[in-house]
């Protein structure tokens, strides 16, 4: 069996939204599994030294047009939600503890958290709203509400950021097929080559 | 006859050097002709906030493995030059004065000092590499010298890179279809999609 395909995203990173819209087809094309790997974007500009896109004269204007274009064009649900953006530690702890347990689960809840936030503007970093969305994918609510509060949990989460940043990952979506690593949403045609080609 | 596509790029900007090899097939598909209009990102920064790639930690890595790839991938000979990145206001004016006269003699001039950068390392900020560029490309490079001194062509030159600035290019290369904007090598598919469709 091939390796996984690695995919770090932060949930509060629209390219990330999209992206997780277009990984498994593009995956399954390939005959590979998706991990999905939820990181913190702010520890590691700590270490890159970039800025929130939000936050950057130019840049940000630029990004505020060009999601809801890139959304538009593959047909995926789209509203800026307000604030933006956030902190999304309570969603990545959820989505660790639950692929220890059950990856499609994960996967599911990554997905719904994912839309919460950025199709109907809900906070998914408030863990309460964290909580819902998990009740709403009918998985126990209760449990993951003691799983967030959970030092080995914490530690899981800040083991796997710190993880990504050491790989390199300095943004999101970022991804590795086997060792080679693709940055941003816009790289998927280049990763779809390099997967069938095996490199060049 | 459908408005030109803008080409926004600096001299120093690999990203650019690979754009300046595909965006002239693109453009043709669609019956459009290119402008190119050389920019200076350090401007730009200042307003951006942002910092050259190779400066910036884990980002600039990424960069030195993926550019390489990239030209690869289209067949574009590259070589790492040194020092990298360098000022470009030399080329910059001698793409200025000369598509002021004949915009074909412009483009070739700027692919040929493209390729002298990023393909043979000569550092075409330097006015004499600048200048040599052109005598091998068989233009007039004691008028060029002239011109790269008149205060008109700096003048001419720093209003295009202000002009770019306050369109919103904030990097290299940064294009525009009509009004709407394309930044980065990777966006050449969704530009051409965009061209294909009128929009969306």
């Amino acid at each position: 069996m091939p390796e996984p395909i690695d995919f770090h995203f932060d949930f509060s990173s629209p390219y990330g939204y999209v992206a997780a819209h277009l990984i498994e087809p593009l995956a399954q094309r390939h005959i590979r599994s998706v991990t999905w790997r939820p990181t913190l974007l702010g520890p590691a500009m700590k270490v890159s030294g970039n800025q929130p896109l939000a936050d950057q004269p130019l840049k940000g204007q630029y990004m505020r047009h060009d999601v809801p274009r890139l959304c538009r064009r593959h047909g995926i649900p789209f509203a800026w939600p307000e604030p933006f953006p956030i902190a999304t530690v309570a969603p990545a702890r959820a989505v660790y503890w639950l692929w220890d347990r059950d990856p499609d689960q994960a996967v599911a809840y990554a997905k719904a958290a994912y839309r919460a936030y950025f199709a109907d503007g809900r906070a998914i970093g408030d863990t309460d709203v964290a909580l819902a969305v998990a009740a709403e994918q009918g998985l126990d609510a209760e449990a993951l509400a003691a799983a967030l509060q959970d030092q080995a949990v914490k530690d899981r989460t800040k083991a796997a950021v710190e993880a990504s940043i050491k790989l390199g990952v300095f943004g999101s979506p970022f991804f590795f097929v086997d060792e080679e690593p693709f940055w941003g949403v816009d790289r998927l045609p280049l990763m779809d080559e390099w997967l069938a080609r095996g490199g060049w």
